[in-house]
């Protein structure tokens, strides 16, 4: 460890506040996680850090744990003053520490296939903070993998991380275009599960057993007409007030309760 | 209609702008209301709009629309200058109008009690957002009324009118303490639901018919002692992943929809 880093022309620190960007992110393939939390949960599955800014100013004792933890791995640790660390931390939620590592990879081909299968693929989903929420949902739902087709945003995104609670790191999460996660999908005989609003089945009479993909659209686009098929059921949730949509988490959360709640039924009948 | 306001300093922009704070809507007894989506809700649901402060500049058709629905009530039309619209109004959602009415009140005693009721109690959900969130869901599955318990926060903030999208103002929402929510409950013969992380029953294998109340705590603190009872049941949601905690408003979704999607099947057999 080295003396603080107490220039904002650093040009690391140049490096890595771009990495608050898609652009710089791209560039540089290399992603940024804010917090204690996030980061612990990124080495707990097993991401490689490859550097974490820390000052000790702003340090809670959580932060002090994991710099140990940290300094344990080829991680570097870069002493940063307070002023430069403001330059690349999010907001008042750092802890004093962000971490600098190589994005996973995962692709659909490298997916271990299994019957009892539940996989979330999202469509088109704009918004960074909704993309980490339906992470959140999944990982709690014992989800196996979430795909984001024809993405429009990165998968890394700051937002992403911060709203999945860093669960985003344990879940291998897919980028495709929707026509690969269709033609994966039918080849490995999935039940497709589409939501919309003018579905035809309420969604808690659908059977999610056996291998099973429940896909969710934009909240302002819904599904494009790729998931519109005789082979995918297309289902609904009531609307019993005045509103006439749901946040796409909760809808995925709702969803993937369902289908927990029927396995689970499933498994304790055969007991 | 008179002519544009063009000064940031006109004692009438002072004044609504002070109801962005809790402080300013206490002292007037007004909210303030943003976007053409809420304020048609708000007035959907029978809420008195005082004043509304119009841009033309950046108003959309359906800011027009609008308008004109306001113009026939006794809500007065004043137009302001893009710069003074700016201070009174909230980021980018705008569509050039805003509206300031009167907040509604709805107190526990004029609650028309029903055999089949529903009814979400939310205790010191601190922020604001979580709280539009889950009106949102709450309005969707069909809830009956909200109760916020304990509130960290006034019911009319303009995150919680935003979050829930306007639902707000259809749904009955009642303010008072835990212990008077309980005392309400209890003389109802309400089967009372109490969300907690160390609950004893699957949320799934919970029986929500007849009078039932749902009540969740802040995700931070979860629910006080006074929801640790005898009578009370505790229910989880079960946490395959390695998150240890959902959103409130998920939460609250997975729970009401479930209700709902029991209450549906009941009426399903009797047919």
């Amino acid at each position: 460890m080295t003396e603080a880093i107490t220039s904002r022309h650093n040009p690391r620190i140049k490096l890595a506040a771009q990495l608050r960007d898609r652009r710089g992110r791209c560039e540089q393939q290399r992603i940024i996680i804010d917090g204690v939390r996030e980061i612990g949960r990124a080495l707990d599955a097993g991401i490689a850090c490859i550097e974490a800014f820390v000052c000790e100013a702003i340090m809670s004792d959580d932060g002090h744990h994991l710099q140990h933890r940290l300094a344990a791995t080829d991680c570097e640790i870069v002493l940063v003053n307070q002023s430069v660390f403001e330059k690349i931390a999010f907001g008042d939620r750092s802890d004093g520490i962000v971490a600098v590592a190589k994005p996973p990879r995962t692709e659909l081909s490298s997916l271990t296939v299994q019957d009892e299968m539940l996989i979330a693929v999202l469509e088109n989903v704009e918004k960074p903070g909704n993309v980490g929420a339906v992470l959140r949902s999944a990982d709690a739902a014992g989800v196996s993998a979430v795909v984001v087709a024809d993405a429009g945003t990165d998968l890394y995104n700051p937002n992403s991380i911060r709203a999945s609670a860093g669960t985003i790191f344990s879940m291998p999460l897919i980028a495709c275009s929707s026509d690969e996660a269709l033609a994966w999908l039918r080849r490995h005989a999935f039940t497709i599960v589409a939501t919309r609003v003018d579905g035809a089945v309420d969604y808690a009479d659908m059977d999610y057993s056996g291998r099973c993909a429940v896909v969710l659209g934009s909240e302002a686009q819904g599904l494009s007409v790729a998931w519109k098929s005789d082979d995918i059921a297309a289902v609904l949730l009531p609307m019993r007030g005045v509103g006439d949509s749901l946040n796409v988490s909760v809808t995925a959360a709702v969803l993937f309760y369902e289908a927990l709640r029927q396995r689970s039924t499933k498994v304790s009948t055969v007991q």
